[in-house]
């Protein structure tokens, strides 16, 4: 990994809502930044152009500046997807995004070799390898937003699982008879403590009458997870329930994850954890009642460090060590990739 | 690992009831076994003599019939331990155990490098090399039995944790405010599906003169998972729902632990997995309803095919990898072990 010093990278972060590039230097300097709307309701192809003109356009401001030439192109983005062959399988909040061969399309756009991991795992990388959870073996991030997802860091390497999939904490099962998750499954920390679940949760106690405050507050709209938030800390009693649920929800996942992966570090992030700062003390107080009490000594909690930027950085490490593991495995069998398709330069769809 | 077809160990299974013992051939026969009560009231002391004891007279037996020298010990023992310095740490079910060590007791006594392991993680290799979960990269494996154990094959190779005790499968919490545990936490899977968790919820029902069926079969005596089992069976309620519960305790537990870290297999052992047949359709079962429909689809779930025997057969590939790495790290450094002080001759305690 001495090219790590050495070597830049553009980075594309894929999101429901917004799309971002940037240029990423190895002194981890975010530069160049383009953002837009996603605008899915445009179709596949329309996203997936304005993904490829935002990358030319980075590539061409970095090239401008006279910066070092990325050696690859790294995208996160929500999963499931593919990370060998750069196809995202679905996403949930990109309407009609089943099986997008999302990496050969912009390779094929900017010439340059280009990767897919899902985006809790490029911000696991960028804080495991430059953030909070920095020097240790065994870590886990936790982002806390409208969802809750994560990334593995086991024995010092992402942990993937057989089909790439491993990591999703906001979808372990915390209540048997919980509410119900986006998918229609029971009990997930997900559905209790996300700006989703909080959401939910508010919307119930409305509907029976409930949270006068946070009812005056909205004047008809609906709730999120900042006005329950805000009538929480205006003394009512039914949004401070809510949080507190939903904070005793997040501290039994942090102890499950502490007694099955018995982790050195475990990073939070995501703007539910940023933007309250009891979230980090119940999670702590969680661990230290529900886990072995020895691991619940051990573990760290901290917060991550790189804050939106997460899922741009981490792209920075992943795509430099696919393309060694592509060049390692394309010198290993006479030039033909094995495993580790990289170089993603052909097209493979229209 | 080509001496994996070539070397023998002996094997050591330490219970909180019985000590086992026996010499594992290459090609798995597990032979010359001994067995005793543990009796752990007799002291720290008496047991792990007993333990030396036994090692001996199964190493003079295999030598007298002419079997291959082991290259090694490999001691199963409950957790948590120092699985590098062959230390138990404490034993909950055995009286006065803290920081016991005890492969290099056992290795003073048998003069042969001596390793000590958690038992699932034993079993979890027995069934990965060569039992249910051969053949995959990311797999686990799960005990249900007095209590609920495991071990987590990640990638290829057993998961450890930062300090050696992940994969501590019972203790996920799956109900916010369910029973405790041994330990006082609460609704911790293990607490609700354990045979512990079984007998302490029929306990519950009969203080409150519930399950009658159950009251007259047991005449007095404590129930246990087999009486709770069996007035299920002649149809007491009560014990349904107490299995019920426990089933969907698992069933949940299965789920997560495929969201969490997406295995190729599940592998079930334990008394109870083997004794209610319904243990398995209700964990696929639960797996199917409360995880992604992807993962959860793709997921194999398989009883254990080494039945009592997997924390015996699990030291073979254990002892070999322990001493092949030892020598590694020996020659590494010119002759001073690094890492994992493998053949633990010398005497660290008196």
């Amino acid at each position: 990994m001495e090219e790590a010093a050495e070597s830049s990278v553009l980075a594309i972060d894929l999101g429901g809502t917004r799309i971002r590039a940037a240029h990423i230097s190895p002194d981890l300097t975010v530069s160049h930044r383009v953002a837009a709307l996603t605008n899915d309701e445009a179709g596949v192809d329309a996203v997936v152009s304005r993904i490829c003109e935002i990358a030319a356009e980075v590539l061409g401001a970095a090239r401008a500046a006279g910066l070092p030439e990325p050696i690859g192109v790294g995208i996160s983005a929500p999963g499931p997807l593919d990370r060998e062959r750069g196809i995202v399988i679905e996403a949930p909040n990109l309407a009609g995004w089943r099986d997008v061969p999302l990496a050969s399309r912009v390779a094929d756009h900017v010439k340059l070799p280009t990767f897919l991991e899902r985006d809790t795992n490029v911000a696991a990388q960028c804080e495991w390898r430059y953030g909070a959870a920095r020097g240790s073996r065994d870590a886990i991030y936790i982002t806390v937003s409208t969802g809750i997802g994560g990334g593995i860091i086991a024995d010092g390497r992402p942990l993937f699982g057989a089909d790439g999939t491993a990591g999703e904490v906001g979808h372990i099962t915390v209540e048997l008879d919980g509410p119900l998750c986006g998918d229609g499954q029971p009990g997930h920390v997900e559905a209790i403590a996300s700006g989703t679940g909080i959401a939910r949760a508010a919307r119930e106690v409305l509907a029976a009458g409930g949270a006068p405050r946070l009812a005056a507050s909205l004047a008809g709209a609906e709730p999120d997870a900042r006005s329950v938030s805000e009538a929480a800390d205006a003394g009512d009693p039914a949004c401070l329930a809510i949080l507190d649920h939903a904070w005793e929800a997040l501290g039994a996942l942090g102890a499950s994850l502490v007694n099955l992966l018995n982790p050195e570090v475990i990073v939070l992030g995501g703007g539910i954890a940023v933007h309250r700062p009891e979230v980090i003390e119940r999670f702590r107080d969680g661990i230290a009642r529900r886990a072995f009490e020895a691991s619940a000594r051990r573990v760290r909690v901290a917060m991550a460090k790189h804050g939106d930027d997460v899922s741009l950085i981490g792209s920075l490490p992943i795509v430099i060590d696919r393309i060694h593991r592509s060049a390692a495995a394309r010198s290993a069998t006479g030039g033909v990739p094995a495993g580790d398709p990289a170089p993603l330069q052909r097209r493979t769809t229209t």
